[in-house]
């Protein structure tokens, strides 16, 4: 299986999801992106169909939007 | 591992969601409840912290909102 991206900013709702998310599907199976420090990667994320954090890009292109953490928009500097 | 409950309502969202959470962490470790015909699980996800549909709840109680369905009050008939 390829590996799904999780994406958080750093929040506390992002981290503690991001703890469900490991346990839950295997910290082999998810690479983690911190948008707040890697800007770079914000409009890769928006491409896929990112709208806030925490989320989960799964292997097969779908985007899970986990509860709410931020928008993407307010992550732009 | 305990299984988690993916609560849902029939919707596409809810549908989609389900199909994706299935295949990152298999059929076998998850129950899939549809409050829509199971009014009566309506509390009990309630209790435990759920506010929308589709949601995982994770065996160690967190409740995972993914994307955003339906809100619980719509579902109570």
């Amino acid at each position: 299986m390829n590996k799904s991206i999780f994406y958080h900013a750093g929040c506390p709702v992002c981290v503690s999801a991001e703890q469900d998310i490991i346990s839950l599907i295997g910290e082999q199976n998810v690479q983690i992106i911190h948008l707040g420090e890697q800007q770079d990667q914000i409009q890769v994320a928006e491409t896929a169909g990112l709208k806030s954090v925490p989320a989960l890009l799964t292997p097969n292109g779908n985007v899970l939007h986990i509860n709410f953490g931020a928008s993407i928009e307010d992550l732009k500097n």
